[in-house]
């Protein structure tokens, strides 16, 4: 199985759909800031799973390409609000919107993507009672997503977060849009009532499996490696399950020192890297590693369903990826 | 014909619409902020707008809720995320949510709000491709929106902007939103073709209409009467036909005084009371408001394929209450 090629394949098809829906005609200044992140890579990960489970379904992942675009812009839409929200200035090794342009000109550019995303869902090839669907999904996603960042900023600043709170919150940010591309995608390929569940909670599991591991890169990979701020959680405090555990587990001396640090105002890197020294002594990034895969266990039981094919190992093979990649 | 009585009626109803639609299970503060402006009032005009239209082509302006909350959310989303933009801190005789909570929770409350919009389309009662139809229709709307936005920005750092530029924003930023809400009603309504082009011009000409009152209002009105910041178009430098006109058309004077004073960091009132003056002395007041009732005139001979009805006359005083409305 060769799950590079294959993600290769679709990361290229969909570079060059998100080009096409991004020809528009309109003011250069805004045209520019909502091209500027969407063009600059990206794994195109949602997409390109959406089209894998039509795959492994009936063969037309072709036919979810407007679709795959839509859950494209919708992730950029939300990257380029969050940064603002959150300050960051490095984002896929490019810097952030509102860093490149400005911050009203940040806001709106996700605005105008958000509104793309929904123009372009309506161009997918089937069934107009699908098309309802899918709109509802989608909207109902966002919605979500802004729930979890939200609960995201909220949990900044309150003084203690419970592990299942940090794992719903996940749910919310990240895994719902995996979720949905999945379901989708199924709904696309005119899959069967049970085939759409299975897909929707493969997505959901392999959603929060993936943003364990994005939790754990912020804290163990270099800025060059991953493309964005290092140890911008630590330095904002964010309670990610690493941290929960931590401040459950570690030796007093090191949850002390957790303690002073994360989420400081104008701390530094020396003090951040022994951080990262104690909640390794804590067991928390094994253990974060761990659930990650547990929940990579749950998502691959759903592949049950779809009948075996190159495309359903490509989904199986996914799942390592997603837990375990490095970037 | 009782305007009044008949607008009001169907405020209540979506006054109504919008508390049920934005009662969700969610995190409280991001509950208040997204209940914040669109539950302070407001006079409804576009979900009103669609309802007259569906009641005037089929008397099926019922029909239409599900939709008129979709606008009203749409509408109170570009409200919020201008507002931040822009730095008011008034709209509506409340707070702004920017100014009521923070930065990050008001970019996050639009974001909401524009899903809750798409979610909300879903829920209504009519065939599958109409929604699609409105779907698209809405997505490129607040695409236009943004574009306006963007213009809107840009032009208050321009040197010069002429007037078929400050119409053409006003479209995109104003007007296309009525377009579609006369246009979504129409098909809901399972009106003709024709009935339906007619409607979407009657919606973009009363809504140019209404955007060039509301200029008007900006520079005429006071605080209490309008519900936000008096003289904000004036203090921006914010490029209307009215201040376009007055460039091309005051006195040597005046027109100094206008350009020294209009969008100048820290102005008073004192001096943009002048400001005002030399803009009536120009002429230019009287001119903007001849132009907004040529476009009311427009906008009322779109009615003429509707069937004569109680309705269609509300439609009707409609476009001179828009035009000469004083808050």
């Amino acid at each position: 199985m060769d799950l590079k090629g294959a993600l290769a394949a679709r990361t290229r098809r969909m570079d060059a759909a998100l080009q096409e829906a991004l020809a528009l005609e309109m003011d250069r200044k805004l045209l520019d800031a909502i091209r500027h992140l969407p063009l600059a890579g990206g794994k195109r990960l949602r997409p390109a799973m959406a089209m894998v489970v039509a795959d492994a379904i009936s063969g037309s992942g072709e036919r979810t390409i407007p679709f795959g675009v839509a859950l494209e812009l919708t992730h950029n839409f939300t990257l380029i609000h969050d940064d603002l929200m959150d300050r960051d200035d490095l984002r896929r090794g490019v810097i952030t919107v509102h860093k490149a342009f400005d911050e009203p000109t940040a806001i709106n550019a996700g605005d105008v993507l958000f509104a793309r995303a929904f123009e372009v869902l309506t161009d997918i090839e089937c069934d107009d009672a699908t098309v309802r669907e899918i709109v509802r999904d989608l909207a109902r996603t966002v919605r979500l997503i802004g729930e979890g960042q939200q609960n995201d900023m909220d949990f900044e600043r309150a003084e203690s977060v419970e592990e299942g709170q940090a794992l719903r919150m996940i749910e919310l940010k990240t895994a719902v849009l995996f979720e949905t591309a999945c379901r989708g995608g199924a709904l696309i390929a005119g899959g069967t009532p049970e085939q759409v569940e299975a897909m929707r909670l493969y997505g959901l599991n392999v959603g929060i499996g993936f943003q364990l591991q994005d939790d754990l890169l912020d804290i163990l990979s270099d800025e060059a490696t991953i493309g964005k701020d290092r140890w911008s959680d630590l330095r904002e405090g964010k309670k990610t399950v690493v941290l929960i555990h931590a401040l459950r587990n570690a030796r007093p001396k090191d949850r002390a020192l957790i303690e002073a640090t994360v989420g400081r105002e104008g701390v530094t890197d020396d003090e951040l890297a022994k951080v990262v020294k104690a909640l390794q002594r804590a067991g928390s990034i094994t253990y974060a590693r761990d659930l990650a895969k547990r929940y990579a266990d749950i998502a691959r039981s759903h592949l049950a369903p779809l009948p075996p094919s190159g495309h359903r190992d490509v989904l199986e093979a996914l799942v390592d990826y997603m837990v375990t990649r490095e970037r």
